[in-house]
């Protein structure tokens, strides 16, 4: 299924001292410098949302056990957290605390999980295997993996409504996450992804609608709702709705070139597996020349549109160069 | 399970006219009255929801066709439509505009019907028919039919924080449809059943938490929405609160009742399947008569509760009292 090894993330942590990547021969001296940057702080970042979710998935006395674990499962499995950390990147880059947007943090990741978790059902992707461990239907079964999902849905609404302060703002996240997420958002995505499995080959335009609507737009709200939060202006809230966008785009670029130069053992999967499925991918459309250039091209503009955020944007402009970076 | 009567309503319209009910030699004047009150603006109450979520559903340019025509199978199915209307009826109670309300009584349709749709794969109650047709899977296929659901649970939250209006309200409205609807409500209520389904049998006490999380919590939101688009005082909140919990309670059993005593042209679908099945009702816990005390004690309870609304409140007494006699 076209975008799925996006979904399907390995556990195995972003770190920029992992050389080389597939785009190591055209890294210039600032990109390894932020990289650098970005090293210092992500794990710290990444501690305060496993921890804050830690808490919110934990605290319902009235939740029946086995739901409650199916939905601890899936949600503290790792990953490189990388829509929350968006999130607090985004309000801190707008001025705002990112203490505030932590709910909101928390909220996406909930959406992410439970995505993940009905996509990998038997009767969607059917996948055994989620970042190295069985997937939550296998351990819980298919009923509690569909409930664990739904309700880590409904409590990433909970949260954002009660949890978002002031009230107005609260309102234009829940419309933000739920416009993102919905038919014509992740789960319209999810369901032209569906539909382009069974007919002809899409063309390179059919193909980046999917991933704009399967990923690109979640991604693009976890920018827009540390905006609303830190109550940015609309030119802020403009230039990270270009990051985002930019960024969801390099991100699967970098994930299909991955996928034939990269090393198996770093990567945390199997490699190859699109050109031995006949999957469409940019390399397969472009040739890996061009879809190099495209990546880059497409995040030079995220970072240029982050400029305008001054020294509180650095954090966005190397995690973009990361992500071009990045060896899995 | 138990309860899926209670969700399985058929779409055999509500009249007073239908007689005669499993407690038709209980009721008295007023209660006729009433019955044929509400009779009087039900359809009409009906037809302005049906309207408003044509609107919603249809409004998406950027949903794929598949997932708009499986969302739409479903939510414009038919049925009683008795949690919107009760929205409504919540807010004319507290003095509120009933138009204003309109968007909270479609967002708690979607996710009563999203929870239909998921509750009848073949992973959870596997049901092939709904309201006298086949449900949606059987009709769009297991995938898209998660993905509807998923997408109407969704666009709930989307419609809630979007158009209810001040944002104030909105924001609460989001976090008291998605408590209800969560992992400690409707969703916690149906693990609970699975759980139940496979352990001893159940006592009343856990018989009626089920009942209260499964059904019960949805039905107290639709309530509590109307009285806080009425912005209503502490008050009415909690009359409105204990008439929904009532309520709830009420017409579970007589649900129960009806399936030992209903007449199956009337109710839409066999009777005697509880006892035949060995599940758990109130009457077999409770003896028929008991059960019937029970049922008017509770109803009597919730009109006592909105007597405050004075003459604003008299369709939701009507509304009680017709719970009581309904023969289906």
């Amino acid at each position: 299924m076209i975008a799925a090894r996006f979904e399907n993330e390995s556990d195995h942590r972003w770190s920029p001292e992992r050389i080389p990547s597939v785009l190591r021969g055209n890294v210039n001296a600032p990109m390894a410098k932020s990289a650098v940057l970005l090293h210092e702080s992500w794990n710290a970042l990444r501690n305060d949302v496993e921890t804050a979710l830690e808490r919110y998935v934990e605290s319902a006395p009235d939740c029946p056990e086995p739901l409650g674990k199916a939905m601890s499962y899936s949600l503290m499995a790792g990953g490189k957290r990388l829509r929350p950390i968006l999130v607090l990147l985004a309000c801190e880059a707008c001025g705002g605390d990112t203490t505030a947007a932590m709910p909101a943090a928390c909220a996406i990741e909930m959406v992410h999980t439970y995505s993940l978790i009905h996509d990998d059902l038997p009767a969607m992707d059917d996948d055994d295997l989620r970042r190295g461990r069985p997937t939550n239907h296998v351990v819980h079964g298919e009923a509690t993996a569909i409930l664990a999902g739904d309700a880590l849905l409904t409590l990433a609404f909970e949260v954002l409504a009660r949890d978002i302060k002031p009230t107005r703002v609260a309102a234009a996240c829940c419309a933000d996450l739920a416009s993102a997420a919905g038919r014509a958002g992740m789960v319209g995505g999810q369901m032209a992804d569906l539909e382009a499995e069974s007919s002809e080959m899409p063309t390179l335009e059919q193909l980046e609608q999917i991933h704009r609507c399967k990923t690109g737009r979640l991604l693009t709200s976890a920018l827009t709702l540390g905006g609303r939060i830190a109550q940015a202006d609309d030119d802020a809230f403009n230039a990270l709705t270009t990051y985002g966008q930019c960024l969801g785009l390099a991100f699967q670029i970098t994930d299909d070139l991955l996928d034939i130069a990269g090393d198996v053992e770093t990567l945390g999967k199997s490699t190859g597996k699109d050109v031995a499925q006949g999957k469409l991918t940019y390399p397969a459309l472009l040739g890996v020349e061009e879809s190099q250039n495209r990546a880059r091209d497409l995040i030079d503009e995220a970072c240029r549109s982050v400029e305008i955020f001054g020294d509180r944007g650095r954090r966005l402009d190397a995690l973009a160069h990361f992500v071009l970076e990045r060896d899995h």
